[in-house]
């Protein structure tokens, strides 16, 4: 494939996470890093179980109080756990 | 009123805050600091003025991504804006 034929693959802009993404990725890091199930975190956290595994998928959006009731359970500072997920959105 | 009569003032337990009650009068106060109307900041998150004053009364708990809009349009980090709401919390 010659250069001049090669397809030019354009600059993919990487879309930006979003901070759902971000704090479910953090929430399921920390899940993980304790050895924990979905089951055990959302029992900690009050929280119904399928709620949330869409929380880490980001298919649900968290309010502050469950995003406050998630950060209690994993014995983290809300703010805490909010600026792991910062980095990247900054 | 002898003691024995005096009514027994049971110690009030305060309830502690919410979240939503803390983040409410944090976002009023940096507003305000800045000078701002309720209007301006609404206008700079991108949110319905009705529902900003809500959220500064908390009689409507935001989402993670409405309190991040919130935190770009007063341009502090979302995570020192729950810090800001959590020595209360701890």
């Amino acid at each position: 494939m010659t250069a001049s034929t090669a397809p030019v693959f354009e600059l993919l802009q990487l879309p930006q996470e979003s901070v759902g993404e971000r704090f479910g990725r953090t929430v399921r890091r920390l899940r993980q890093a304790r050895g924990w199930s979905q089951e055990r975190l959302a029992e900690r956290a009050e929280l119904n179980r399928t709620y949330m595994g869409e929380i880490e998928r980001a298919t649900a959006m968290p309010s502050l109080h469950t995003a406050a009731k998630l950060a209690q359970a994993l014995d983290v500072p809300l703010s805490e756990l909010i600026q792991r997920c910062e980095p990247q959105l900054r």
